[in-house]
């Protein structure tokens, strides 16, 4: 396991557990639920990843609010740390404890009731412990559709979700969890509860505290449940894979695909073909969706609430056009949902498809849409100059200006010595994002893996008014420290 | 002029401006942009229904960030309060300084630059006091919509429209201020600039200040700027008028229309008959859309990104199914543009109309969409438990579950005794709101009309934390002080 350099951390040694209060909190799950000794903690302090590791003397598995409450009330008078955790699906470390063995992890998977599905409201009042899939299959029992989609929906929560304001594949049509959240219930740091579960499209009655917390990874209070909005299942979808000569006539071609569809525009994801190659070449049953290796590649999919034969002839108007005008070279329409379906499994295959490469230098950056050219262009100079031969990456949810800006080492490089660049790396590829005013982290948070970067880039007056936030809700600070601010 | 039981003020009589401290304020803007004396003050103190009416010694009117980054150093300095003013057109007095001749208006209306519009991006970036109509009307001219549409938008103001959050008829497809906001630029109490103009649609960077200063009222800061989201011009529109049995028919009409129109249903409006009456009788050139009186209606857009033929269809096939199954029991399509805005006017009027019937008590509600026909069956009662006779005036955006449930006084009865049942009429009604869970302000926002109601029934934690915000936003309680929290 490779663990790359962390950001300082507090040790907060005068707060270290001893076993009284490690009982005093077990006893408010109950033992079977307050997990000890290292093999049983050990899957919530390590990540998929193998980036960050940490340690905890206990991971609680509570059941219930007013567990939660209990523990947040004990946690403030004894000042214990706590991290809240919910599918550790998480990319930035956000959910793993420190190494200090003082903070104690809240695992939120035994708090997964779907409260309520309102149908005449198109909501659905989901806990923080409802796997992201598991809320899928129940809405769609309903025919109806919870727009959020993430590579890690068989594991990750709604309670992540939502703390870490994840996005997607959907966010161009539906959002990103924050526009999908209606009304939030919180467990603050003193073990008070905040019911603000509303189903309103409307309330303007002081400050938004929902999103405050919604994208605050855990740093402000535990999200407990949210009602979050439902849509009207599709009638009609089509996926279409498009071959294109550059990212300029990609940026074109979402022009005329969000002129002619609107929101029936449902995905725009970018693809070099680079990490193409790696799937065709790592990943078992890829199949190349195009006779020829085009340099950039689309996936796109058309969503038509009226009917099948809508979905079909707006997707065929569309690329039609793009083809007359040459800003598609080559399209195929998926011609069955098995068809889409292999689409979209290489696109989810990408990620994966980098390891037998070897080391790989992550980016989730987002420019303004029509920046995406210019960033591209820049961005592969800069990369040449940190690291020649280093072999770009890249691909992403173009139609939010989000690209997953991978970079992986050169052929014949030491992995662990291309890995030691990782921050001028980072640098090199943000610097490029800074100066078209983009974002750092698009839609992975912040958590312990870009805190220092954040409060070192950021303007000085944002981050000032961040730490009042979070000096003025977690005045004790246990709430997942070292993370975000 | 009428002004009604105000809110409890604090007279801060020890921060009251001498003629030195009015001089300092003047040079920052010039003399000619720095307004004293009863006269020229008094379009700054007064607002169009004549309910609340204020005193200030200074109306200071900027032109430009600099010059209202000095005015809040001083005003920190001085512990002078501030009450940042747009287009002078909210409802709840926000904008209005209180009694105390304490405080200096902040008038944004010389901060009215266009910044830039980014055709490739779909955005602008205007100043706060850009109208917007005019933003509308700059927009147009490059194809492109800025969907906020209100009643006030010949003079309300970008910077207005943020900071109360504004609703408006197009909520439905395109969400409110907040959502088609993308960036901000903030004037904080102290004159640091925080610059957070950026066109993302993704960004997950820390704590989300944007929606913190959007719809706080001007109470933690002044935003002098923001990126807002452009959209295509709709190829296709057709406005139809609808007559229907009840408000459950309205609801089930509401549900066909989403489920078959998807985004393209863009405006739902619910209207009783009696609002109609009351415009058909007091506005001159007001006409029925339809032949009989039937006890509610419906005004219905639909929108086509594709052609206006699409958009013809869509309204069709949904009105011709809302007739067959019996929610519709009338339907007029507006068969020219000129019909579609009489449409729109008529519904615009519905206010004004009111007025020649006496004295109104006004609400602003919403509840989750499917409680609409039980709200306004509940409300009902309690009106007529408070004021035997009162007429229930109910129209609203449905779509959004936010009506303006106002009551115009029983035929016979002196107005003054009528508007004096104000306090007991509002907590009548929203006593029913929150039954149902739903907002006592659904657009218009807290300002000083529902600060008292807030802090006396929102959840106390809610209140809590936002005034720990606030503390630690505004230490020195100079940003609009009185208003909302």
């Amino acid at each position: 396991m490779t663990v790359y350099a962390a950001p300082p951390r507090r040790v907060r040694e005068e707060y270290e557990l001893d076993q009284a209060l490690i009982d005093r909190f077990a006893a408010i799950v109950g033992d079977s639920h307050a997990l000890t000794g290292l093999e049983a903690v050990e899957p919530f302090v390590t990540e998929q990843r193998g980036r960050f590791a940490g340690v905890t003397p206990l991971v609680l598995r509570p059941g219930s609010v007013a567990e939660i409450s209990a523990i947040m009330r004990l946690a403030t008078e004894t000042r214990t740390p706590i991290v809240p955790q919910g599918g550790n699906t998480g990319l930035v470390g956000g959910q793993m404890p420190d190494r200090s063995g003082a903070q104690v992890v809240l695992s939120m998977g035994r708090l997964n009731q779907i409260r309520e599905i309102d149908l005449l409201s198109n909501t659905v009042t989901a806990e923080a412990g409802v796997i992201l899939e598991n809320l899928h299959v129940a809405v769609d029992t309903v025919d109806r559709l919870y727009p959020l989609s993430l590579g890690s929906q068989g594991s990750c929560e709604i309670g992540g979700n939502l703390s870490s304001n994840a996005g997607g594949v959907n966010v161009l049509a539906y959002g990103n969890a924050r526009e999908l959240c209606l009304g939030i219930e919180v467990v603050l740091p003193t073990g008070e509860v905040l019911d603000d579960l509303r189903k309103l499209k409307k309330d303007n009655t002081g400050y938004d505290l929902k999103n405050l917390f919604v994208g605050a990874e855990g740093t402000l209070g535990v999200i407990t449940a949210a009602v979050l909005k439902l849509y009207p299942k599709p009638k009609g979808r089509e996926t279409a894979w498009v071959g294109l000569k550059s990212p300029e006539n990609a940026l074109a071609l979402f022009h005329l695909a969000s002129d002619r569809a609107g929101p029936s525009l449902t995905a725009f994801e970018l693809i070099a073909e680079r990490p193409i190659a790696f799937a065709l070449k790592h990943m078992p049953g890829a199949i190349a969706p195009l006779g020829a290796a085009w340099p950039w590649q689309v996936l796109m999919e058309f969503s038509s609430g009226r009917s099948a034969e809508d979905a079909r002839a707006l997707a065929e108007s569309v690329l039609e056009e793009g083809l007359e005008r040459e800003l598609a070279g080559d399209v195929v329409i998926a011609s069955n949902i098995a068809q889409s379906r292999a689409f979209w499994r290489l696109r989810e295959d990408l990620s994966d498809a980098q390891k037998p490469e070897g080391g790989s230098i992550k980016h989730d950056i987002s420019v303004p849409v029509a920046m995406i050219p210019i960033f591209i262009e820049r961005a592969a100079q800069a990369v040449e100059a940190v690291c020649p031969g280093a072999r770009v990456v890249c691909f992403g949810h173009m139609g939010d200006g989000n690209l997953h800006y991978n970079v992986s080492q050169p052929v014949s490089m030491d992995k662990t010595r291309y890995l030691e660049m990782y921050p001028a790396m980072n640098k090199a590829v943000h610097d490029v994002v800074r100066d078209l005013n983009g974002s750092i982290s698009a839609e992975h948070g912040i958590g312990q893996m870009k805190r220092d970067e954040l409060l070192a880039t950021a303007p000085p007056i944002g981050i000032d008014l961040m730490r009042r936030i979070k000096a003025a809700f977690d005045p004790a600070c246990i709430m997942n420290p070292g993370k975000v601010i």
